[in-house]
């Protein structure tokens, strides 16, 4: 039988291959590392919960408001019969274990709780900084996406959007401060890994997060930015992202 | 060769086996679970430096202020040439893996960094309801140490001690919903399973930090909180504690 490429649903950038969300790096990796073929569909924030109720995604819990919540990354996989939709990044990964296993896997069974608490840990330390990214994330996004995520940052932080990490300002010191922080602390529990990922020479889901994160930072932060974090914790983040970087492709 | 007790070094309680220390806890939880023979030194917060720097045990680091950081639990296994010397819970479970071997591990090597990203985890999901049980702690703490907790706790927080949770305050509200929203984000991590523990069907140290919680919420708290709590997320906190019951000693 010819593989179909598996459709992956990611956010819409300003040009092709502008990917800024962590999530959808996540997924990126994933098929990249089990081999698979992919194209991807861009959409638009304000379309995420229309397109994917059209195309059947199942919802990943309730939002605030009741409605069913939808998220990125959301793959098909019309190798399938009948094809196959799954959406969040750690099912994506289970799913491509369970359809496409290979001699390592993505989330070994007996880890997803930890990796569920990996996840929830990183974006609780990213919170204290995060506006520092929504600023440089909002410059690589379609200009419709722009345009619903700066009413999103606004209306979620009660700061008018040049008041949230400006250039120069205590506000932007205090979030560098946090920036660096988050990464000193990973970097302390990587330090007592035997290999050179979370679980050892083999990398792993949780992996993929702190990697998916970096991913983000690469490709949202000005150069100079980045280049600095390449330099932080004896060059680990460097060489964590080159490590993935052959199963990555930016389309 | 007849084996001779542990010793492990633990806080001191008001009276006999009255334990409130949840990083305690888990040593005593693995100590049984290898099935060990040990005896309790107990040792006062103030003391904990010098009868530690006495012993020889090693240090966890160091302080803002440059001393060497010494903790609790810390064991002194007299069975091996010289005698072995560990603090540290995470530490001592994995010595005892490494020294006394049993089908199970209780960390499993290529898991540290998922188990020591948990221990932060559950940590800072304490913090924001943690003077709730410092005023719950200090009751059951001996005279001295209660002292120097006392110290402790209005010094970190800038409050006086009466202030810090007072019972039917607004305060301690806040900290009641706060110690709900830990258990019910554990709740539902733990949802995830495919058993009753993290790792499914056997526990491992991830499973001691939360037990360790529970245990220092169990010993610590009014009878009637208690309770409340084993009510809570449809009493998996009750089975936990229940289903590591018999490796606790409380002595």
């Amino acid at each position: 039988m010819i593989m179909q490429p598996i459709v992956l649903y990611d956010l819409a950038g300003k040009e092709p291959g502008q990917n800024h969300s962590l999530a959808t790096a996540k997924a990126r990796y994933a098929l990249g590392f089990k081999g698979l073929e992919y194209t991807t569909v861009r959409v638009d924030i304000d379309e995420i919960d229309s397109i994917l109720v059209k195309l059947g995604a199942p919802d990943v819990g309730k939002r605030a408001d009741g409605r069913d919540r939808h998220v990125l990354p959301t793959i098909v996989d019309p190798n399938t019969n009948p094809r196959t939709i799954v959406s969040d990044s750690l099912l994506i990964a289970e799913y491509l274990d369970r359809a496409y296993p290979s001699p390592s896997k993505l989330v070994p069974a007996e880890c997803k709780v930890l990796y569920q608490t990996f996840v929830y840990t990183l974006d609780q330390l990213a919170q204290p900084w995060d506006p520092y990214l929504w600023v440089r994330c909002i410059e690589i996004m379609s200009p419709r996406s722009a345009e619903t995520f700066r009413e999103f940052c606004t209306s979620s932080s009660g700061l008018a959007w040049e008041e949230i990490s400006p250039e120069g300002s205590e506000r932007r010191e205090t979030h560098k401060k946090a920036l660096k922080k988050m990464w000193d602390e990973v970097d302390a529990w990587y330090a007592m890994s035997p290999g050179m990922w979370a679980m050892g020479g083999q990398f792993t889901f949780a992996d993929l997060e702190v990697v998916g994160w970096l991913k983000s930072l690469q490709h949202s932060m000005k150069p100079q930015e980045w280049d600095e974090i390449c330099q932080w914790n004896g060059g680990r983040w460097k060489r964590m992202v080159d490590g993935l970087e052959k199963y990555y492709k930016a389309d």
